[in-house]
């Protein structure tokens, strides 16, 4: 196919949906930029370009011309549907680029589809760079928090072109070199996990706020509102302060009244869960979170159980604003405890896959542009830089000290939910994964005692080195095994 | 190669470790089967015969041989490490055998991998058939449950030499053709998943009684005695009090305070919670469980959390009689809703893979063989017989009055361990799912109403049909919307 175009743009977009289309715009507004454009179906690349002439994009109705319209060495974005269009796209790139050229995937690919297919294109000599990109339309049009993993070389070319778009936070713009191939993406899928959890936390509090003490969502709002500008403060405190105030127009009812409580999900929550398991690392927050959604769009279940008996008392709160600090507490303490799960799994996966990940950077770009965006991880990012090799962000003296200032009030609030039968499953689960870390002795004793008698699994001792079985269907003494057997 | 042998054994077994050896024993003592074995490696071919002759064993050095050995429809059982080594075991079986042959693997096989090698097996014309084999060392010597897959008309030559050897309670052999292709496989995953539950859920009562009135082991495996003659009557209720009975010859100490308190896990549980995540199945039970484990195994992260802080106060247990009995009804609480989130695990799956499965037929021949066989599952079998199409156990009448005279129990254990510091993930995780389930309103709405306003991922209304958008970051008044963007 010939080539239309001069090769003019520095920057390229595949893929003109609404994603696509803000980061495109993003890209055009920032200086030095000129933003090559191409969508499979020419109709909104034509839609974008007559909405926004300011934009000066460089429209192209083939890959060929796409090419054609990129200087070297090309850069290009994919913002499509994560899956098996995005396959198409790479290899459609690939034979137009050359070697030294760069592919980004911007969408929420799963990272070992990622680590896949920056091993495939690796081969023919262009880079290929899996870019996890959070805080939805708004975030791609005003600034994102870019999480890019990749060859560090690709990453000199296309650094400073995300640079140019991030979201900005204290001078520093929302975007690091994560990692090599597929990291990008994996820290991607932990950050949205925890933002499972996090939002499944603050409908936690919301719900003791509503049900324990009777507050209107107009009151919940304005305590979400105060909750904004203490250690809490954060875009999912902001915006669900926002929509608890939000008025029905319909009805005039509470908004939040009006909608159908059945949560989606589209799949990055449930990765972080199956991903973490694989690592051995315990999630529970989010895993609570993940199955808090799916109980909730079980219909036909949910009618049948609604029958189901509750307790026989109800919480009597005495003093209310003693509560509410109490709930707040409960959720700041469950907070900590969700995003020392998620930086746990960060770490496993870093070690799994052999990616050089800086946790304290991680927390640096999630301050701006992103979901879970908050004042918070000021304080994770200075205990990474304290300690690089925390084995636990708990033991950070910071959340240690937050923890123990806490716990009364978060122990006080999971006992009084389990007594008055509201449902707090992240809540008391988080709770229990700290009591959990800090046991001295788990009954996981007992757990291999059982395996061992069931299975010959043998079991380790505390005051001898070595592994043993017990002779349990024998005369029950203890033998020194080789390993297990099942 | 020549046949050197006549075709005189009913059925085979490939691959003579302790399950495989102890499954051929236990066939070759059943009236009618002759069996033949085969292990890559002679030398273990060679041990089996010469200690058991009164077995009879037809033994080969080759598969040729061995394929030689078996009388047609040539029925073979693979007990090797699932994995790879299975693949290669099929292969040489493959291409031994003839269409009508059948190839049964009894390894504890990922489903996936099993309908994968059904569908390939199949084409040549030879049936192969995934079953799940449960029971330990014990349950394969002396009658495992059984729970094969694959194709009905396998199951014709099949089913009988699988019923001469399976576990028989009230007369009925504990197998059941489970349904087509990989369906055995998930069933036995999901029994795992389930025991998994069970034995952490046991662990934390077992940890109350320790920690919270300072029972000694001794004592608490009197405790189990006694609750081993009622509701909880159960395989593993029974050894766990075998194991707190146990003393430590070398210390004198019991057995389960010096064995070190990290279990291991062998990967089913984990494949549990991954598929049931797929399946948008809660099995929350299951995932701490699963955590617990995990949790236990991470020794530098307890070693650093020991110091943190716990709760200012102890359990004042008032009436050990009282508080004992509250961990029994708070156990069995738990137990049902364990096994209820498995038997939802199993519906979502048979939807989704097409399998006819009857669920009160699994739990039947869960009743012996296996290791979470319990009198218990009587009253699953009895609940599926009476409504087939039961949403949830918890909803059947025996388990919600279960459930009703046992809550408040429930309620005051989790609130309890919750201000005492004990962690019981299993016990708190189920409480809140029991009351998530039953809640007429869940605070989903207020998640939906956070994923419309920073994803514009829409929402359904309580009182109009449709799909809706507010314009959060315009006039902030509600649009109609074709479907979720993002």
């Amino acid at each position: 196919m010939a080539e239309t175009h001069n090769a003019t743009a520095n920057i390229g977009v595949v893929g003109l949906a609404v994603m696509g289309s803000n980061l495109a715009r993003n890209l055009a507004s920032r200086e030095g930029n000129t933003v090559a454009v191409y969508n499979r179906s020419p109709e909104r690349t034509d839609l974008l370009t007559t909405e926004h002439p300011e934009a000066g994009f460089v429209a192209s109705k083939s890959i060929a011309d796409f090419a054609a319209s990129l200087q070297k060495p090309r850069t290009a974005i994919i913002m499509v549907q994560a899956g098996r269009g995005t396959d198409a796209v790479i290899e459609q790139l690939t034979a137009a680029f050359e070697p030294g050229d760069i592919i980004v995937d911007g969408g929420n690919a799963l990272f070992t589809d990622t680590i896949r297919r920056e091993k495939a294109v690796r081969e023919t000599g262009i880079n290929f760079v899996g870019a996890g990109i959070s805080g939805g339309e708004e975030g791609a049009l005003l600034g994102p928090s870019i999480m890019p993993g990749g060859s560090v070389e690709a990453y000199k070319t296309l650094g400073p072109i995300l640079s140019s778009i991030a979201a900005v936070v204290d001078g520093e713009p929302c975007v690091t070199h994560i990692g090599t191939d597929g990291a990008g993406h994996f820290v991607k899928m932990i950050h949205n996990g925890i933002e499972y959890a996090d939002m499944q936390l603050i409908a936690e509090a919301y719900d003791l706020l509503r049900t324990a003490v009777g507050l209107t969502p107009a009151e919940i709002a304005d305590v979400f509102t105060e909750w904004n500008t203490g250690e809490l403060e954060s875009y999912l405190i902001e915006i669900t302060a926002e929509v608890l105030r939000q008025v029905d127009a319909t009805t005039g009812e509470p908004f939040v009244d009006i909608v159908l409580d059945q949560a989606g999900s589209k799949g990055t929550g449930v990765w972080t869960v199956q991903t973490a398991l694989d690592l051995g690392v315990p999630v529970s927050g989010i895993a609570e979170a993940v199955f808090a959604r799916a109980v909730s769009s079980k219909r036909a279940q949910r009618a049948a159980a609604s029958a189901l008996p509750g307790p026989s008392a109800q919480w009597h709160v005495e003093d209310n604003d003693a509560f509410i600090e109490d709930v707040r507490r409960a959720l700041y303490a469950s907070k900590i405890i969700a995003y020392s799960q998620g930086f746990d799994a960060i770490v496993a996966g870093a070690e799994q896959y052999g990616w050089d990940i800086k946790k304290g950077d991680v927390a640096k770009i999630w301050r701006g542009g992103c979901i879970i965006r908050a004042v918070f991880l000021n304080r994770i990012t200075e205990a990474y830089a304290e300690n690089p090799g925390l084995v636990s962000l708990v033991t950070a003296p910071y959340f240690t000290e937050a923890l123990a200032g806490t716990q009364d009030s978060w122990r006080r609030v999971v006992a009084g939910s389990a007594l008055s039968g509201i449902p707090t499953p992240a809540f008391s689960s988080s709770l229990a994964y700290y009591d959990s870390l800090r046991s001295k002795r788990l009954p996981a004793a007992l757990v291999q005692g059982q395996r061992d008698f069931f299975g010959a699994h043998t079991y380790k001792r505390v005051d001898m080195v070595g592994t043993f079985h017990t002779l349990w269907s024998g005369d029950r003494t203890e033998v020194e095994s080789e390993g297990s057997s099942h």
